[in-house]
């Protein structure tokens, strides 16, 4: 059995103090297979409590554990033969290039020779397309830039061309695909950036535009549970440990405590939503709209809302509103005109999305083209306001590739360190199939399927959302 | 009993919904009085667990659960009625503004007409000095920048005086009062904004010099339990809630994920360490020595340098380490320059300070000089590098005050919000000696007492200091 | 006659050093009125030298002078007795709060007690529409933020009106009405803050819609000769000095170095530019498109291609393009993306204007509806590589109210600053009808007339536009 | 004679366009030999006028010419056949990077294959450094990040050596050694970057300490002319162009407008001057002093001051004052302290070094000890607001080492490409010991002797300086 990584980092420059240190047994530095950590910890006393999500009028509060993540005493390959891939699929996300050099530096300190970065996704894989080596030296300054080093991209190879030739993948996965509105199984495609994957999905929208099941899917291609199934074959076999980092700027995978690049994405877009204030304050009856990322969970605007300060209505795809109607939303602005005499509003991507689809039509391909809710509410606004003979000035931003591609905050990058780092010791104790993240503030690894059974939201009634409220002071819309 | 907040703010713009909303009793938007959250997550399967602190064989896990923070349904003051008084005192932090800010916008949803801001910390109660009267326009956007609107400052008036003219007290007090060196009941000093803390520190300070105790405090001024007793004795009489928002941007505050400002401190930090590397990187043979802040606990340190991937070596009061011998500072520093050819040091201010008071003396007033350790390192390194006839740039940068004055950034400035709305909420439910803070990622009062028994330190056993050596790649320098 | 300004800022704290100082009649800190600065600095030795503007193939150099600005020895009118009114009109600039704050100061240091800004533009002198009453203490950090602290807005009333209020009028004025394509005498309008223009502005589109001529426009409202004759009866009368300071973000005022405002948005744009970069290089065959403010000027898409080094192809207003055909826009992405894997396209808004009117029509009112040539570029690009078989990744950037609303960086902070300055000097010295503005590192005042006959624009034979060829390595796409 | 550099930027992606392209006689691409710009550009109508410098009564103008810079049609050296060499010496300023980048990129324009940097100053032609190979994706990204990717450093090799493998070196030079104090043959010293200068700046310093003569330095090594004249010698031979391009962040080379870096310190210098606000502001009788750069001229202190709007006192080398007595500054500061309750204070590094000079001894090697005046006011003040009883918070930030290591603003950036494209331009165009530089807002080349002489300073009879004074409003501190 190999020696182990946590004892290396601990090693002097000189041999001389080699014996003051302790025994491989005595030693207190590595995480213990058993250490467990709790996912739920708030004891609510009725069910009526806010943010309470029981039903149970006892309330009874039970023990749920994971695994906890970090270095193992014992390690399951032998450093020096692993070949380890890295890869990054699907968008961009601050903190990207920040994983990847904390794997890369991991790694060599596990004494890992043989690291490739696989460009521009799983179209990297292809034949014909060489790998990138990577080395302490080559990551040494790619987290002060945006971005991923090894660009990103969608669609490839097979399953089993991958894993012909690697022993250790580790993902940066896109979990999360929110461009399949409405599917509840949607989610089940966060393994995009497995090749079947892509497949499936297409395979997935066009059976959900004819109302078809997920069983379908596995039609015309394999299913995520054959997929990994396969995966576990293949690691049986061919001992490839496949461990992920997930990649989701929306903050909107299940027990997680956040994601990495979310903090980033919420810090950015402060510079966004004070242009729109600056702008809606220095105009004559301005409103400023801001329109930020979250197709399905309303994670960044929520959370730049109660950090700006400056937001009058924040508007998420977890709480329905109208646009008209003595409660709708313009009423409000109008309200907010005649009182404050300047308004500003944060709005998800994928809020109000029921608002857009009675006037959109599907595309020449079948596709429902997603209607842009920030152009609709500022369009809707200059008609409104028009027609109630009131002048207003509607400016409206869109900085969602401004925010993706600007470097992580300090915050982002202790969670990439960190992820990265927990990502090669659960590689290296044996496990696949997991992802790393933070839960109550620890580290653990997560089985991926109960992270991607559906996409975290924000609840209507949990505290946060209600913070949010006092902070904007916005009414109910309905 | 008057009515609550937290449906105030569900309170549509026009009545015509109202009857569409729940009654108060049915309503979950507030925490009930028994909501829990708990303390500890970890269960540590051995003693020997990385970052365990037991010392039990079995490891027994026990529950630890404390109140949780939030509006109550029932409050304890009539809004009308409250006199609100807010105060900042000791140094800047980030976010200062944002509490206040919060602060004063909460209790303006509560509807308290009456608040004050009391200048220059309890400096401003002494007669004479004209309150600052505050309002939501007054704070609307005092977040955007640095400092404290209120001022800072040390000293004042007796408790007597303050509380003979307000209700609600809401102090943003720096806790963790860390000149003091060495003395394990200094922190109880933590409450150093009331007046007669004061004295009794400089009281403690005479004291440690001369070998005394803590009981000899009592003699100068009065105990913190005296203090804590009296202002309990004035609110049975007088009703005044004394709620803290615990204000230290080193983060050493026990039982609290982090305090507000570190964050922020961590990110600024940055800028500094990218600045020493850049310096040490272009220069020949260049060292770079960066100064954090962190008197007794390297929390600050420790993520700047997790988070900046460029330090070399971390250095923290928590750690004891050598400058000079085979495995000290130094020697690994010629052992950088020699393979890497450029080195970068973070220091936290208290480290080392073992190193420092031998060579130091006592001030005409008896006390304690603290030497710098940054400075010290730098002319250590010149000398030592001249000795062993390398040449060495070694350049030294001390970036405190750059970093205190910066605003509050994204994540602190949605802690900040929620600990003032909580603050307000905490109040009104009529507690008092308490602490509102964040713990699990979840929002909580402790008591005082709770928190100030010593000051929260790095664990060098914990798998976060584990993770910083892993980033630096720094052995033990003992 | 009052005594003058420059000397007030030298008198000592203590009157004992007053007898050490020059005589008014010895002192040199003041401007005379006969000081000059050179207009053209370069003397071309061919008419073929790079730049040269001559056709005269002697290229005769000649002197052109301009009149120097700053505080004058005697000044028209007396401190006390002056009523000032600052106004900001147009679109938002970086850097109107530095001037209306330096203008405060500096009116005040001369002794002017009454001191007002007019809200929302020529809207604020409407009755009943309150003035802002202004002092250092007001101003003093409101160049922190970004935004006009008065407000911007458009539309008013009378001349009359206003005139009779005011003794100082110190406009901060739109120069370069934009928004009236086609019409070679829109440059006129540049004093649209005054609301007889905005009358005749609207005169102005209608005229041209309906094939009319200047000289309609006479009828329809005042010329502008018209009202500066107003003007400066008025003045006659009143006595009221009407000083501008150009506000244009586009850099796009004859004989000036530059505008306030443009270095900030070149900064700033850095940002966009590098997010385009950034998507465009982790991207498969990315593409990144940035559209910069610039309406009928490149100034602002040049020198931020210039700074960011990271532009492929940088499109301005005064160099035509094709997309299509072999030296179109199109084919050299085709190029780039198959040598260089990516491209960036940094292009001005008012770019390619003629590629567009072929396909857009007339809207309700009958105003031509200026197409979005960056939108127009990426649904180009993304149908001809879908033509031409090629895989991009074609993303859309469009920064224009991020860049508009921050705050001035410190080279505007200081040109805005010394405009401010000279501003409060001119209209003090007895000067109506002019601006002030930098010409070649100076600062002069410029009789509005000269500056405002057309906008200065970018000339493709340039050094400056050479040089940006250059750095993009683009080709000619005709 | 080879073709020339500007066409190939106007070739056509296909040569299809090229019967389109005007002939090389005809294109006005090109900067001719004789076309010229004016050094002088104002007219003083009396020598009393602010910032006159003549005498001269009748106060004649007499037009001074310098060379423009820019491509040449004919160049000197066939590009096959160039070796290039690119070295940084001296200490770090913003823009290095982006200097190196754009002759990096235009020699490969110009068709040169043989790029190399040179290692850590003049150090790297040590035998045994290898250089570092240049070309356009090596540099592509370098200007994102502060520093010199080549490093820079004092003393190497002798001029033979260097000379002996190079053809075109372009050095990056520190001009303006500034720390031979009182030696007014300092500056020819600027040349430093040139190994014997190195040599014959120690025997400066030892001459100097020994009340030596220039002459002297003759003896113990080559003097300039010497130099100056062997380099043209081995150009003669060789064919050896040296162009300058000079570095210098504290902006005091002649006849240039600025030089790179000095507009990025200057914005950078506002986050100091502003924590220094902040601080001062919110402390109890707070004071804020920020020492900036400037050995001997005032430069970044009057601008950081001018675009600061926060200081209330900037003290300059080239303005004497004094800190006691009735006209001191620090009794200014406590008039601050009672009318404003905090000041700030910004003040050159070189500034009021005569107070310091009498209380500083030689250090062991008999060098003089440079005060530090920052400290010196601060501990000043310290003193004197406890003798005179007056509460007062004195703190003090040196930003220095943040400043210099940041990366180049926009307007550097642009700064910066134009000086790389036109070093590369006059080198092709067959001039040596020449240096770019800007003067008036175009771009020139000065014959090294004459920026040179001396040092550029503030004028304090100028403009630019009772500006600073209006916005500070600080008294004569004599």
């Amino acid at each position: 059995m190999p020696s182990t990584f946590s004892l290396k980092s601990r090693r002097p420059v000189t041999d001389d103090l080699l014996n003051g240190y302790p025994l491989d047994g005595q030693w207190n530095g590595y995480v213990k297979n058993n250490d467990r950590v709790l996912l739920k910890v708030i004891n609510y006393s009725t069910p009526t409590s806010a943010g309470a999500e029981s039903i149970d009028p006892a309330c009874t509060w039970v023990e749920q554990w994971v695994h906890r993540a970090g270095p193992r005493e014992k390690i399951y390959f032998k450093p020096e033969e692993v070949n380890a891939a890295i890869v990054t699929c699907g968008g961009l996300c601050p903190g990207l290039n920040d994983v990847i050099r904390q794997i890369v530096i991991t790694l060599e300190m596990y004494g890992v020779k043989n690291i490739v970065g696989v460009p521009f996704g799983y179209r990297g894989f292809l034949k014909g397309v060489p790998e990138i080596s990577l080395s302490r030296r080559v990551v040494q300054n790619i987290h002060l830039g945006g971005g991923s080093m090894l660009g990103v991209a969608r669609g490839g190879p097979s399953v089993k061309e991958i894993v012909d030739s690697m022993q250790i993948v580790i993902t940066l996965e896109m979990y999360g695909v929110k461009n399949i509105v409405g599917v509840p199984f949607g989610y089940r495609g966060f393994l995009k950036g497995v090749p079947e994957i892509s497949l499936s999905r297409r395979v997935v929208q066009n059976i959900h535009l004819g109302g078809g099941s997920m069983l379908g899917v596995a039609r015309g291609g394999p299913s995520v549970k054959e997929i990994v199934d396969s995966m576990q074959c293949q690691r049986r076999w061919m001992r490839v440990a496949v461990v992920g980092v997930p990649k989701t700027i929306d903050n909107d995978i299940l027990l997680m405590d956040k994601t990495f690049g979310f903090d980033t994405a919420v810090e950015e877009a402060q510079r966004a939503i004070n242009s729109a204030y600056i702008e809606a304050h220095s105009a004559y009856h301005g409103i400023g709209i801001v329109k930020l990322m979250g197709r399905s969970s309303g994670f960044i605007a929520m959370h730049a809302s109660l950090a700006s300060g400056q937001v009058d209505i924040c508007l998420i795809p977890e709480v329905p509103f109208n646009l008209h109607g003595p409660n709708g939303v313009l009423n409000h602005l109008k309200y907010l005109i005649e009182t404050k005499r300047s308004a500003v509003v944060c709005v998800a991507e994928g809020a109000g999305q029921n608002l857009l689809q009675k006037t959109r039509a599907m595309d020449a391909n079948g596709n429902i083209i997603l209607g842009d809710i920030g152009v609709n509410i500022q369009q809707e606004a200059k008609k409104f306001f028009k027609e109630v003979g009131v002048p207003a000035d509607v400016k409206y931003i869109d900085p969602t590739y401004m925010i993706r591609a600007v470097r992580a905050n300090a915050s982002d990058g202790i969670l990439c360190t960190v992820l990265g780092q927990n990502a090669v010791h659960g590689a290296f104790a044996g496990f696949s199939g997991i992802t790393v993240g933070i839960c109550n503030t620890h580290y653990v690894y997560f089985p991926i399927s109960e992270v991607i059974s559906y996409a975290k939201q924000v609840d209507p009634n949990s505290r946060m959302w209600h913070r949010c409220l006092t902070s904007t002071g916005q009414p109910d819309f309905i």
